[in-house]
């Protein structure tokens, strides 16, 4: 039955990033050892090498799923069609739906820091984040192609610009959990909105 | 004479940070040793360990001096008096103009992850960035006052999206060295002038 195999491999793996990101968020990718992983894991140290040869590569996964992640919600609220200084808005509560979402915040602001060293992990985690800038620049194109925003806007500058209200929410969060999605988000749409110039 | 006295311990000080400065923002907080920072800097151990009894001192304080450069360039850019969307759009110039901006800017994002296991450094760089909310905060205020914003915004609320259009350029900064202020500035400028909801 190589299905049932499959699945019970993907799940351990699953098992051995959760217990990582549980470690790597409190202490930090350098103070977490292969011995903690293990530990956390609660499994031999031959199961957990058999999935990852190294902390690096832990790191590795474990970075790329919290950019995934971050991309996967971002990406279906744009498809919602939404106006968007409310997709904008709405963008920090689904971040906090996430499962695990305060780890996965906290590793994603870990990891940017961690990939400025790290050449190999940049190169992996620029793809989730170029994937994200190229939605909201998509966005803004389709916003103009039917008439919802000026065409005075370049797209790709303010597809930065957008990308930035995001990350400085996982940011901010992971800094101030008491920072809520609600009041993030208010913020969010009225700069969007446009109603600091007003 | 005890003020050139003074001088020269600031300098050398000065100069221990900027040396840790290179090394920390290329290799990261981890991967540099005491060591690293002694050849760096081209002193004896002895002449480094008078000024910082360990790393975590070293880190500390190449930390702080990355926020208060932040906090600087805001303060000043805000006593400008300009309206918002053009004092938004002209920070990430004004971030490019500091001495070793790049360091400083890889540094800043180093700091960030590096807070989330370290509460004593985090603890230590919150005043800096809450100084920058408050005083993004207090510019609302004022436009509000004077009857360039409206009053319907949270100027907390708002100073949270602001403070992310800082933060993510110096991320997105970092992570790409090819991304211009002049680029970013003009994408900044055109979601705070509300261009994307008209």
């Amino acid at each position: 039955m190589p299905r049932v195999t499959d699945e019970y491999l993907a799940a351990r793996r699953e098992h051995i990033l959760a217990a990582a990101a549980v470690r790597f968020s409190r202490d930090g990718f350098h103070q977490t050892s292969m011995q903690d992983v293990i530990e956390e894991a609660d499994l031999s140290p031959g199961a957990v090498y058999r999935y990852f040869r190294s902390k690096d590569d832990i790191i590795m996964a474990i970075s790329l799923q919290a950019t995934e992640a971050v991309q996967t919600v971002v990406r279906e609220a744009l498809e919602t069609h939404r106006p968007l200084p409310d997709l904008m808005a709405e963008l920090p509560s689904a971040f906090e739906e996430l499962d695990h979402a305060e780890a996965r915040m906290r590793l994603a602001v870990q990891a940017w820091g961690e990939a400025l060293r790290n050449p190999k992990l940049a190169e992996a985690m620029r793809e989730g984040i170029e994937g994200v800038q190229a939605a909201l620049r998509d966005r803004v194109t389709m916003g103009q192609r039917e008439g919802e925003i000026t065409t005075d806007v370049s797209p790709d500058e303010a597809a930065h610009a957008l990308l930035s209200l995001i990350q400085g929410f996982l940011l901010q969060h992971s800094w101030n959990p008491r920072l809520s999605a609600t009041t993030y988000g208010h913020g969010t749409r009225a700069v969007v909105a446009g109603l600091l110039a007003r």
